[in-house]
Formats: C-alpha cells, sequence, structure tokens
C-alpha cells in the first residue's frame, strides 16, 4: 500500500464529514462559527481520526462507521490547539503557518470557540442516529474511553503540569509525565476507540493501547526535535520556540541525539506490538515509520 | 412539601455524589484537581441538578437513577462560570462571595479546569458502570441534546453573542436570543434530560422543554434584577456590576418594572404548562415560584 494516498483518501473523508457538520452559518452567532472553522479547517494532518479508522481497519471493522467518533477526536485536538496558543498559555502567535484563532477573533471568543468544539466534540461522538450501526454500550464505553483520555486525568493534566514547570528544571520522570498525557492520551485513545468500535477482542485491545502509547510518545519527540532542526515554513510556527520558552523537551532533557535514539526504539518496538495483527493493520505500521521522517 | 427541606435533601445527595467523583488528589495533576474543586465546591445552588432530578421524579422516574447526568449538568455550569469570569471575558473578581478561580489559580489554571470540569462532565454521564439502569439509547439522545444546549448553538452560543455585544445598543430580539441561549439553554435541558431519564412521554418532554425555557428565562430576568437590588453580600459580587459592564440585561432594555411583571408572567405560565401532571411535579411548580422570592 501507498501511505501517502491512505492518508489523502482519508483525509479528505474526514474533511468533507466535517464541512457537512460545520456548514457556514449566518445570524447572531455567525462570528463564533468563523472562529470554530478558521482553526478546524487549518490544513490540520487528520492524524487522530485517521488513526481511529486505521484502528478499526486493523481488526476488520468499517472506517465509514467510526466517522463520527473519528471527528469528534479532530474536534477535542483543535479545541486544545486553541486553548494551548492563548496568551496565558504558550501565548503562540502562529499555528501551522497561520495567525493563532486568538489573534483573529480575540482571546474571548478563542476561549469560547475552543469551548465550543470540545461540547460539539461529545455531540457528534454521542448521536445515536449517526453511529446507529454502533452497539450503544461499546459506543458509551469509547466515549468514557476519550473523555478520560482528554481530561484531567489526560490531556488537560498534562497541559496544566507542562504550564506549570515551564522554565522550572524537571527530573525525566516528570517530562515522560507530561509527554504521556499531553499528547500521548488522545492519540492512544483514537487508535484504541477504532479498535474498540471494530469490534476488536480485548487481546487487540490491549495491543492498541500499548501501540497506542508508543506512537504517541513518538510523535512528541519527534515534534520535539522538529522545533529544534525544522524551520519556520516546514513546521508552520518559529523553530525553537520551545527552547526560547524554556519548555521541558526531550532533547532539553536527553539531547537530540538519544532523543533521535529513543524515537527509533519506540518506533520499532510500537510496530512489533502489531504482530499479532494481519495485513489490514498495515496502514498502523507505516503510520509509525512515517512519524520519524515526517517534515511537519 | 417543604421546599426548602426538599432542595436541601437533593442538595446533600448530588454534593456527596460530587464529592465521590472527585476526592482530593496526590500528585502532579494536584494543582489542576485543586482548581477545579475550588468552583466545584463553592457552596452552589446545584440547581440543574435539582431540576433534573426533579424532572424525572415528576414522571415517575427514580431521582437516584438520573445522578449521574444531574452531576454532569453541574459540572458543565461550573466550567462556564469559570471560563465566563476570564479576564478577557466579563473580567469578575468575585463569585458567590468568594475570589473568582483565575485570581486565585491563575488564568491558564482556571482555563485548564473549565476544560477539565467540561470533559468530566461527559465522562460521567456516558459511564455505562454509572447508568446501568438507564437504556443506553435514551442516555446517548439526553447525551446529545445536553451538549446541543451548551454547545455553539446554546449555552456558548449566548455567551459569544453576549460578549460581542457589550456595551453595545441591542434590539429586544438579540436580548431574547442572548438569555434563552445564555442560561435558559441548559436550564431547560437539565429539566428535559430528567423527564428523559424518568421514561417520559413525548408530551411530557414537549412540556418540559417549555416550562424549562420559561424558568430559564425567568431565572435570568430575575438574576438581571437581582443585580440591581440585592447587596453584594447577597448576591456574592458587588451589586450593579452589570450595569457598569453596559450588559444587556432585561431592566436596561425594558426597565425595572416591566421586568419585574415579565418575570412574574413567565413563571405563571410556566406552572400553568405543568397542568398535564400530576403531584409529582409539585417540586417544579415550587422551584417555578421559588424562582421570583429568591435572594441569591
Amino acid at each position: 500500500m501507498d501511505l501517502m494516498c491512505y492518508l489523502d483518501e482519508k483525509r479528505a473523508v474526514v474533511e468533507e464529514t466535517l464541512k457537512d457538520y460545520f456548514p457556514v452559518v449566518e445570524g447572531p452567532d455567525a462570528e463564533l462559527a468563523r472562529a470554530m472553522n478558521y482553526s478546524l479547517f487549518a490544513s490540520g494532518k487528520r492524524l487522530r481520526p485517521i488513526l481511529c479508522m486505521a484502528g478499526a481497519e486493523a481488526v476488520g471493522g468499517d472506517p465509514e462507521r467510526v466517522l463520527s467518533v473519528a471527528c469528534g477526536l479532530e474536534l477535542i485536538h483543535t479545541y486544545s490547539l486553541i486553548h494551548d496558543d492563548l496568551p496565558s498559555m504558550d501565548d503562540d502567535e502562529l499555528r501551522r503557518g497561520k495567525p493563532t484563532n486568538h489573534m483573529v477573533f480575540g482571546e474571548a471568543l478563542a476561549i469560547l470557540a475552543g469551548d465550543a468544539l470540545l461540547t460539539e466534540a461529545f455531540r457528534l461522538m454521542a448521536m445515536t442516529d449517526l453511529n446507529d450501526k454502533i452497539c450503544p454500550d461499546t459506543l458509551n464505553e469509547v466515549i468514557t474511553m476519550i473523555a478520560s483520555a482528554a481530561g484531567a486525568k489526560g490531556m488537560v493534566g498534562g497541559q496544566a503540569v507542562d504550564i506549570q514547570m515551564e522554565g522550572k528544571k524537571i527530573d525525566p520522570s516528570l517530562m515522560e509525565y507530561i509527554h504521556t498525557h499531553k499528547t500521548g492520551a488522545l492519540i492512544s485513545a483514537s487508535v484504541l476507540s477504532g479498535v474498540m468500535l471494530g469490534g476488536g477482542s480485548d487481546s487487540q485491545k490491549e495491543t492498541a493501547v500499548s501501540y497506542g502509547n508508543k506512537i504517541g510518545l513518538a510523535f512528541q519527540i519527534a515534534d520535539d526535535i522538529l522545533d529544534i532542526e525544522g524551520s519556520t515554513s516546514e513546521i508552520g510556527k518559529p523553530a525553537g520556540s520551545d527552547q526560547e520558552k524554556g519548555k521541558n523537551t526531550y532533547p532539553a532533557v536527553y539531547g537530540l541525539s538519544l532523543s533521535k535514539e529513543r524515537l527509533n526504539d519506540v518506533i520499532i518496538s510500537a510496530i512489533k506490538d502489531l504482530e499479532q495483527f494481519d495485513f489490514r493493520a498495515e496502514p498502523l505500521r507505516q503510520i509509525a515509520r512515517y512519524i520519524i521522517v515526517r517534515k511537519k
């Protein structure tokens, strides 16, 4: 299979579905909708929904059936970017090469656009008519699992510790905590949700968690490395901005060379996890390899 | 029945359930948990969960069975207060007589505490083991309905328009839009969720929406009146703060006397809506009357 074709094809489906869910609106709430759509359609990679669909495929499920949960994951991811960029958080002015949400719409509307995207995520995921081919109990288990991964014990928890520790020297275990929570939790939940909705067995779910945690960590390490080695045009924001802010990145704690080694090891281990899966897990295998070579 | 006893009793159940869900935690995420708990346990009235339970009772349902959705509603309400108070929004320093969340924990953690509470709301509501006596399809319909009421087309939408229109002169229809969305939507959803989970008929659900919309509106008018007539100790924040900010309140558009008249009319109409319900809707009737006389 050709991974680039696979990613393009899946991305197009996600894009189309999101556009159906979030049309341009008129009326008093048009500005809020514009703020939401501005970040939602800012040429994201759609990694999380693709991982959800690839997870479903890996266990023989239909990727089209998981689209509503897949899109929910993208909404959660998008809201987290808007809030992370806020002046009181990471204070970023550029994201994916475009001015960040609050630079365009102001701080208040950016916060509300994030709040609305997070809320709409759960609306989409719980909608019974969108998920009529999924057992409602499974759907609720998936929603609970995703909320855990996104909430106080997951993504938001990681961001809170990251913010509190900015500029402070931290030990490797706390940095691992930040990475596994801030980035890893939702990426892992994306794979797992697909496997659950696709009808995977308990042992397949366990594998999904292990694989997901590893590529989540790998993704963060690769991001940290890109922040140092990438150019502004490649990463869509000024290179070296993490360092400048005293962010606790992998290279800052372990150095660049050890970080690259660790990235490689984690990816190999993630692919090894998938040994019990057959050819249908090929997209998951190739996505893992892709994390090392991607440029943005 | 004695309404004060009823409210106290229900409030105690909600309080206890929330304390079980959100214990004091140790570890890197302790500060985030403290920020969440600070606002969650700030002597709120627990009106929304009580309305959910009273809605279930009104159609013969067991109020204990709806506790997890009821608590989810309170989490959504609490997050919205934290975000509304932020410097870039209403910039309030006091809430329920205590310093607002960002005054104590800083802006970043206040935003994250709100994000986490919103996420945890959906986790609680979707948890199958907490809701094992509820038909999962009904549960998903309730979650979707609550997310609609809380999201871009509901509460967040109302807050966005409110913020955009601050200090501008608006016509009565836009003010009605702000009120019905910002406050009314979630209050109405609280009653409706209880009726749905309690097994109410379609006609009972319709009544719940109509009653809910009216008491939601009444609650907002009463709040606006209290902001003018109440003392700081009664309302827990400086009196007249809406006026000072050029907020588009009911009294600002219609004057105090007409606002009181409208409040009265809406309450009478809400109680009339409940005519098809029997004695079990007595709490809903008395809660409607209480909105006029409450002092905070």
